[in-house]
């Protein structure tokens, strides 16, 4: 099997993850070459990682002939710049979600990866190759559950953390746009269809400060979809039990749960305080063999030369349906698609 | 400890429970009359359960001396006449949910209820009763899962009834008044607030015969309380793995989840299907003990003279909700309340 | 259907718990008599109740013609003394586990009970009459999970009532004949077979004042039945979590498993400690609906006059047995049944 | 980081998962020679992992000087020439569970590797390296659940692939040798002592053949450990869920319990089955990660020059005690050890 050589854009929390991952657990994958904005941190993990290419400058990286793809883990202001480099180098590219920080930004990219069609655009949508969420869409395939009713999804991060997250809000674009679009990718893949009408609501429940940011600490959304499945999504910065991300699909023959007990381990704690499970705490963690199995799915694709999902346009469907989903909770007001 | 004297009207299927546990199963209780429009079935009940006195007219058994207090536990459509008779014969009244199948007739309820204070009225939202809800309810007062964010509720009747519950459906007043007005009250129970807007959403996944009756066999609602707490419920007639409520609250502190695996015993059954648990295929098994329980609490509100809740107005409000619902689900459109 | 006449004999803890049920919670039983050695206690009990006929002599109350039936919830020593009087004043009669404290006595009763054939006597194992326990008995009988393979049970006392473990464990008759014989019963009933060998073993983990009483605070036994179906029990007092009585089945073709999570509720709380359930931290609260039920049976075998089980010779065996793994226990070696 | 450059003996089945982990998913190393007697098999696995030295005689391999540490994957009979062989040759080992199949080659394997102390050796018993046993033994470590009182171990084969199990078994040294050790490993592992008396039960509940090989299809054994904690372990060959290792460990402050539900991903399925989790079929699957893990920390060792653990004389005293496991069995007695 030829292994796919990687140069890396970004290698901040998830960026350094990728960054190891594609250096030693994907069996298709080789890291050539690592860019940062922060060289001295390009060349700790350069070194860390055994790579000997380092760059500050990613169109340096994509002038190196030995780099074949880019990732692009980048902040999402500039993926869209990143793709366009990339791209125009000749290079196929991995990007991370979400696509852009605007409806406009994603055309872009959909025109610049329009105008390479040989070249093979894969998004990190990392739920969609969760072992769990394969498992789910397999069943729901092969219509154990029968049609569609409804979708739901949580994603909840820990109270734990939330320093950290309070810092990031205010350029975070939103629980909508930094958060439950994951969710609006599920919603979209697991449907099929796309919204036609929705309603967000939420608040400030203990956080008054993303008032300030137009948003809210704790969201959801009802969502109406074209071929009338319902959709309900719920997300919150205060989980006081850890990472949590839910999905339930209701079919007319059964129902399929993931993830309703987000456990760190196959442990059952008995103590004063019950029987409990203790659930992951970092959404890294949670996700660290779905961010290894994507890549081995955009490998094989670069491989087979065939475009894979999610592509440039599930980017940009989401983000717009993420931007509806603000202006509804900013409005109060129900919100009907075009 | 003073046995509270009943008489109750209407031995159907719930009413047959409500006699056997007035009969036998509540300290506080004793079953001294049965009335029945069927007299063939009060007769049978009456003698199977040792009560001497039965009936055919309401009103005759409201002339009972003996009689201290009435349970209705007839159609819907009936119960306002019912308390009508009952209180103005000067007995206490308990009366099955819904309080009445229109606003108008509620409101009617309210007056008599009105005109009678020294008599106790309760109104039968059993749920309330059961022990999983008392213990979900004391630790939000407690204050151990912070401030409420969001009540989601789930109401599902198992597929394995669908003939029965398809040849009620027409005359149920459809899964807004029929099912989800438990959840409507719960809702309101546990927020301790009332609907400013909602939006109702739904369909005929399987069932298309709900259409002719202005209704769907799945449906959902999303509700922004007065006091910005979210909710959503959702109730549905296709459930293959029995008759599930689900009840979650979501806090700033922590999150309470009742009957997310609504399991009908202890029993754990590892087989080729994984590791299952079997759950209710009944709401009369389901909630056997609240039944019992709430007429233990109605009796002791009898023996000290206070008005219990749920009250009249509780029925009144969730009625009006549920038709609230049902006009957003008609009209596909956001709902202001006044 | 006609109401069987209880007196009590004994209203301490569990005795006062079964004369609330007979009193109001069982159809098909009347107390009329109530009668213990601490006659103020009987008095009170008898008033709370609405019980006229008081005694605190045994023998006086078998003399009431209006008693029918007795059941006997005094010490384990006195059990076969207050079987003699009530059979030979011609009562049917219910007592409480264990049977006795001695082999002998057991045999004693056996003697007595076989000289009245026509009076009803039955042994009180409630576990038998568990919902979950008859959900798994019935699996078993219908060939759900194959020929038994092991049988697997624990029990275990909450570390948090030690103090009053401690204070009745030097007359408790120690952890085999007070705790693990529920689960002796338990594995004779579901292998319907007896010991062939067995091995005991434990210790003072924690309690060394065990030792004095020639007992562990932890003990467990592993027992090859005559059928050679294998079962293990283990008993404990030092549960942090609760009051558990786990039971597990393991057959050819499928395992079964009865209260693995001794949940209290449906309630699963989500918080810092991830997601638990809450356990039962009283035996009386598990087996509520168990000590009703097992009182329902008995009354229908003396309205039907047919001796139902578990029977006399169910409780010499399971303390013969117990003894049994305390002798192993002590000698620490195999013991061989004859 | 240097990586790590291994030859590998044996590509069967559990061998090509190792050669395919060497390959390309642990970060310290690298596979660069195969060895197996099926020299056209050794060339596939070669050529699908790109590695150019291939071999079918283990001398030939380890004169190979690129080679620094050897992974032995062979049937059990062979691994102590095996190891000496690469010891000899000297490369530090890394070898497959159990260590012999006689307690007389495991001495010698013994004397072998005292005679290369400063080679690295480490023996494969994986399940130590799983994350769940691992978060379980830091908990014990500390003292979360207080003095250990016992030790519960099953292990079972997925009735799915008996006939498999089947054809293996007459060559596979019985339940106790192949199977149990594992547990044998984890009690001596998790109880930091070793064995008193033990008595081993079992039979032929449903492959009579099992008799023909002195074994059983289903065993079980209670041991007494010399610091008194309890353990009992349960191996079957016929569960109809799945591939289920289960290990519950009771203290006196707590109760750990892993893998009680085997649980293949983070799905409930809600169905006519009820509320159900699918297991495991296969224990590669359940170990993926352990065998890898495992190899990180033998890595780990190699680099920093310090034996880990399990060591060989973790293996002589594991094989001793499945030994003295299967003569408790064939004796049908209880069995004091040295």
């Amino acid at each position: 099997m030829k292994k796919i050589k990687f140069g890396i854009i970004g290698v901040g929390r998830l960026g350094y993850e990728h960054a190891c991952n594609l250096a030693s657990r994907i069996p298709g994958a080789e890291l050539v070459a690592i860019c940062d904005g922060n060289e001295k941190r390009a060349k700790e993990v350069a070194e860390e990682l055994g790579v000997s290419a380092v760059y500050s400058d990613p169109k340096a990286m994509c002038e190196n002939p030995e780099v074949e793809t880019v990732a692009i883990v980048t902040n999402t202001a500039s993926h869209v710049e990143m793709i366009k480099i990339a791209m125009e180098a000749g290079k196929h590219v991995f990007c991370e979600k979400p696509l852009a920080d605007t409806v406009e930004k994603c055309k872009e990219a959909e025109a610049i990866i329009e105008a390479h069609p040989d070249q093979i655009f894969m998004l990190g949508f990392m739920r969609r190759f969760d072992y769990s969420y394969e498992v789910a869409k397999k069943k729901i395939e092969n219509g154990d559950i029968g049609d569609l009713i409804l979708v739901r999804c949580y994603s909840q991060d820990p109270r734990a953390i939330i320093e950290g997250t309070l810092e990031y809000a205010p350029r975070s674009g939103g629980q909508f746009i930094d958060m439950s679009i994951h969710d609006i990718d599920l919603i979209r893949w697991l449907t099929g269809s796309e919204p036609d009408k929705l309603w967000a609501i939420g608040g400030c429940y203990e956080f008054p400060q993303y008032k300030d940011w137009d948003d809210g600490d704790n969201v959801s959304c009802l969502i109406q979809m074209k071929n009338n499945i319902m959709a309900f999504f719920f997300a919150g910065r205060t989980a006081a039990h850890g990472s949590a991300v839910e999905t339930e699909i209701v079919g007319t023959k059964g129902m399929l749960r993931i993830g309703a007990t987000p456990t760190d381990s196959l442990v059952e704690v008995f103590s004063e305080n019950g029987v409990c499970r203790e659930c992951y705490q970092d959404f890294i963690t949670r996700w660290h063999y779905a961010y290894i199995h994507e890549m081995e799915v955009y490998c094989e694709a670069v491989r087979e030369g065939k475009q894979p999902t999610p592509n440039v346009y599930d980017g940009t469907k989401s983000t717009a349906i993420a931007f509806n989903c603000k202006e509804s909770f900013l409005k109060n007001d129900l919100l009907k698609m075009d």
